[in-house]
């Protein structure tokens, strides 16, 4: 069992669904958010939406930080490097990262069907650039939609686990295994985020030609590894 | 019905693999090829594959283009803008072009799991500056591996088709519904392919890991187009 998850962003639409599924899996989660207040007030909102006795709690980004085993990135692409510079002696050893963020042209008022081209390659791959080199970054979750996580239904999905370190990836790919429906796969190294990232976007384009809210992604012809 | 399809580069395994699937359904095939005499041999040998009275016949590429109503482009990516300037003066209004080329890496010897920036933003979009503007260009089945097609059973693939004209569009995706198994889905604008271009160096990546030789893309939460 994996021990506390920060999601910073938390209180976002991927962020709660995100912290939504993994509660209702039983695992110990912190709503990060700039404001507290605002953490708080998405926990407490989270604690009646999975019901039984979740150990769901809130807190501003850095005390979030510093509570978790795990800290997930579910902030808008536009402020992911300003928070990680605030962050930067927030770390602890043993800690890993993992970036779910996408570098949408939204972000700068343009379509969330394109990307923004990221100097570092992909938004984990700036992300690794801004957090201290013993914490592991994994890139993970992009292409799971909001509305299929913030949902009861199985998601009909597989995620891409991408990360230079193997032991992060596991992790990871653990914590995707407790969302219903989910396949983790191993998406080999972080660079890799710069395609998998870019999926969303697509993702976006076919919910719009299509009309539905939730298009996502399945590879075949692989051994099954769920 | 379609007309004649020219497959430029038909002689590869990625073109002779389309070649293989088209034929069996019935359609007229053309497989070019620099060497009209390469193009012919490998024209015999898919009609002895095929069986029955398939119409598939060879010829150098811009002898194909002459002849053709849909021109595929399967040659590998390094050829494929010295190919096209010389095929300059070979296109008749009417035609259309299916790009089917992903600039891996692997073209200058790098990986085959990464994907070159193309100044045009992607292999199709290079392709769309280099025919002339009355010829459409259609971005296509570039994540349908060579050996899914050279095989028999119906492959378990989406084909994101992305173009800027509609009529083209449309017309691909009907020959991509020609090949058992594969979905033909809307893929949006020709610049889309920056990202489906790219999917298909992530799918050698799941091959490689995976230990499997045909990964395969579908799309999920989508009503049913097949």
């Amino acid at each position: 069992m994996p021990g506390k998850i920060a999601i910073l962003g938390g209180s976002g639409p991927e962020g709660s669904g995100l912290a939504y599924r993994w509660a209702k899996a039983g695992l110990e989660i912190i709503i990060g958010s700039r404001d507290a207040a605002r953490a708080q007030e998405a926990a407490a909102q989270l604690r009646a939406k999975v019901g039984a006795a979740p150990k769901v709690d809130g807190a501003d980004n850095a005390a979030a930080v510093a509570q978790a085993e795990i800290v997930v990135l579910t902030i808008p692409f536009a402020g992911a490097a300003a928070l990680l510079k605030q962050l930067k002696s927030a770390w602890k050893p043993g800690q890993i990262v993992i970036d779910t963020t996408v570098p949408l042209a939204a972000t700068i008022g343009g379509a969330a069907t394109r990307v923004l081209g990221v100097w570092q390659g992909s938004a984990a791959e700036q992300t690794r650039e801004l957090v201290p080199k013993e914490i592991p970054v994994v890139a993970a979750l992009q292409n799971l939609g909001a509305e299929l996580l913030a949902g009861e239904a199985p998601v009909d999905c597989d995620v891409l686990v991408c990360s230079d370190d193997e032991k992060a990836k596991q992790a990871a790919m653990e914590l995707v295994h407790k969302i219903p429906g989910a396949r983790a796969l191993n998406g080999g190294k972080l660079e890799n985020s710069r395609i998998v990232e870019s999926i969303t976007a697509l993702l976006v384009g076919l919910n719009i030609r299509y009309k539905v809210h939730s298009a996502g992604i399945r590879f075949t012809g692989l051994p099954l590894t769920s």
